[in-house]
């Protein structure tokens, strides 16, 4: 692997109230000169939540996605708040979006969604043991919470409603360490 | 699932030479109104191959990520051009990155990233049948090609170098269909 290429000039080229975008002037260990734009995250990452409900049994949530514009099936997720440990902020989205806490939270991987253009990261945290547990939360209406079995993960793949690679991703870890017996 | 929210207000807040930034302002059907900012992609989305050496084994690529400014191991992925077919566009990107064409080319599904802030959208493809095939890219080094055991997703991430979540949740579908005898 070659040496990191040098930064030769980073700048802000164009923000709004969310997004930071940054320019960045790169010469690669073979002199080749590269221009690049890069999303900058304003925050300390997300997370990402595997709430089982049991063994078998995962919670999704179905939400109203800007981006797509459209109402999303996904696992729950959030921002982590300035100084937040991401097991905390786990416990926090779980019980704002699907009215559960969860007695035990580990730390599954980090994950990256657009690493050639976005400095973000998400945690994904396994949530076990959960309890009824309501938090309000910032959401402009209720969130619909459809429990999903983990032998099924294919026919979410299936849907029009579910694309997000995140939940994706960490449906299929959880659902291969479940059955190596790691968790 | 209640009607998708009525859209009050669109427009442009930000904008550089790849990015856009879009803010919508949203009533939704319970009379909420809220503001959010979503990234509006440029292009026709993206492809992400999946390329198979042979039922076993998958080739990734190591390249230098400036969003998360070190170099990454990922499928070989790239952008959709104007007009261009998606398997074309999975082709002309194993070709670049990897210096092998296949002779067999399939949907897997689509991805969406952060679908509550960005439209953009990654169309999975499974590459087979590979032969050698080099077309020159656009990239500003020579990109390592690590062939690796579909068996060891786990090893995988493990690794410091690996995160990107399409990529993950591609690996693990192209198994698991190859697995089931779909493939």
């Amino acid at each position: 692997m070659p040496d990191k290429p040098r930064i030769l000039d980073r700048k802000t080229v164009a923000q709004s109230r969310i997004f930071r975008v940054e320019a960045l002037e790169l010469q690669f260990a073979n002199g080749a000169l590269a221009n690049y734009e890069r999303l900058v995250g304003a925050d300390g990452g997300a997370v990402l939540v595997v709430p089982l409900v049991d063994d078998e049994t995962v919670l999704l949530i179905r939400e109203y996605a800007a981006g797509r514009e459209d109402y999303e099936l996904a696992l729950p997720k959030g921002r982590i708040e300035t100084g937040e440990d991401p097991l905390a902020a786990a416990n926090r989205e779980l019980m704002e979006e699907t009215g559960h806490g969860a007695r035990r939270l580990s730390h599954l991987t980090a994950l990256s969604i657009a690493p050639g253009y976005m400095s973000h990261i998400t945690q994904v945290i396994l949530a076990q043991d959960l309890y009824p547990q309501r938090m309000p939360g910032d959401e402009p209406e209720e969130i619909e919470v459809v429990p999903w079995p983990l032998a099924k993960i294919d026919a979410l793949v299936e849907r029009e409603d579910f694309s997000e690679a995140r939940s994706l991703a960490a449906l299929y870890l959880a659902r291969e360490r479940l059955n190596a017996g790691r968790l």
